[in-house]
């Protein structure tokens, strides 16, 4: 698929406000939502809504969703209406009014219906690329998944057809008037760090940090450089 | 209020999983919040989740929510069941097996029905609230908002009635049998860093950078010391 392709122009991913911050290519979404930890899945149940923090990894097209299958809210989930935020904060707008100050973001929104991955081969993948979107490496690193383990997970796929990305960037914007002001104005940049690694205390003797690792300690300046 | 007294126990807040993860008095709920920097709102239109990113301050036992008069999304909030996250990743967790590969967060979950805050009084301290949650001192080192300015931005307030909060902290937990694999496990710390701050160019000349905010670019730390 062409990454410039247009994202969905469906009423509810069209901005009506601050349209100047739409991104409207996949690769704008590919790039926010490659950059984030964690996603917020919103489903409802019972008429009222219900926002859960979910681990998620990208292939493509497709968004998977990673659950217990205990997990009550995530059933709520498949086949019905759903929507996934990952909104990663870049910084704080301090303008010279109260009215301006404002933050710098890069927001991903995504409408579904999502359906349970029950292929065993396709969930496995699916484990696969969730895994490896948190820690490069990791999978080829650890003990993979018995079929037993497999079985209890759940897995959601939600295509990424209806999206929206939205993002800020730059300094304030304030009133005419108020660049007067004797009032400090700017930005304060916000960024995750990663590391240094805590082994745990009942790591066999002889086992150092692994490169997949360390590299990772790196993550935090190339997630701020992701769309800036 | 007793900050001790027990949180809800409704049964969406009575956490069914990992059960030794929830927190179950009022202290937790505040500190996950004054921790947190954006929230995710969570609201129903038209039968489907809307998941968004919203800025939010907390007074004592109500969580104020702002948005633009203008924005669609927040106005169906009004006066309907609507559910507010807000999750910190505070670490990585590499487990010797995939399957016990975890994340170490503190995630508080908030269900209710907003009403809209209509006084000038009450939207003026709201407004203070929600500011000052973000950048202490900033409310007193800015242009207050106008009549218009206030006129021009909706705030909710939800009271923190029903609520539950689940923390996970600590180092991997494997299987008996996996402590014997070839394989690191630790954690990743994550932490988060405020700064240092980049002044406006168009700034004038002689203001420099004000003690609250070359205060806040020590929150990383109080943020990590935050539950953990």
């Amino acid at each position: 698929m062409d990454l410039f392709q247009a994202l969905s122009t469906t009423s509810r991913t069209t901005l009506h406000r601050h349209k100047d911050r739409a991104q409207t290519d996949r690769a704008a979404l590919h790039a926010v939502l490659d950059a984030g930890l964690i996603c917020h899945l919103g489903v409802v149940i019972d008429g009222s809504p219900v926002v859960l923090p979910t681990g998620y990894g990208r292939s493509g097209e497709t968004l998977y969703l990673h659950g217990s299958s205990a997990n009550r809210s995530f059933r709520y989930a498949v086949d019905a209406p759903v929507c996934v935020e990952v909104t990663l904060v870049d910084g704080l707008v301090c303008a010279r009014s109260v009215f301006n100050n404002s933050m710098n973001y890069r927001s991903a929104v995504i409408f579904g219906s999502p359906h349970l991955v029950t292929g065993e081969a396709e969930r496995t993948e699916a484990l696969r690329v969730i895994t490896e979107h948190l820690i490069p490496g990791r999978w080829a690193n650890s003990r993979r998944p018995t079929r037993k383990e497999i079985a209890a997970t759940s897995v959601l796929a939600l295509p990424l057809d209806e999206a929206s990305v939205k993002v800020r960037s730059g300094g304030p914007s304030d009133e005419d008037e108020d660049y007067a002001l004797d009032a400090w104005a700017g930005v304060l940049p916000i960024a995750m760090t990663v590391g240094p690694a805590e082994p745990d205390p009942l790591l066999r003797e002889g086992i150092g940090v692994p490169a997949h690792i360390t590299e990772l300690e790196t993550r935090a300046s190339s997630l701020r450089a992701g769309l800036a």
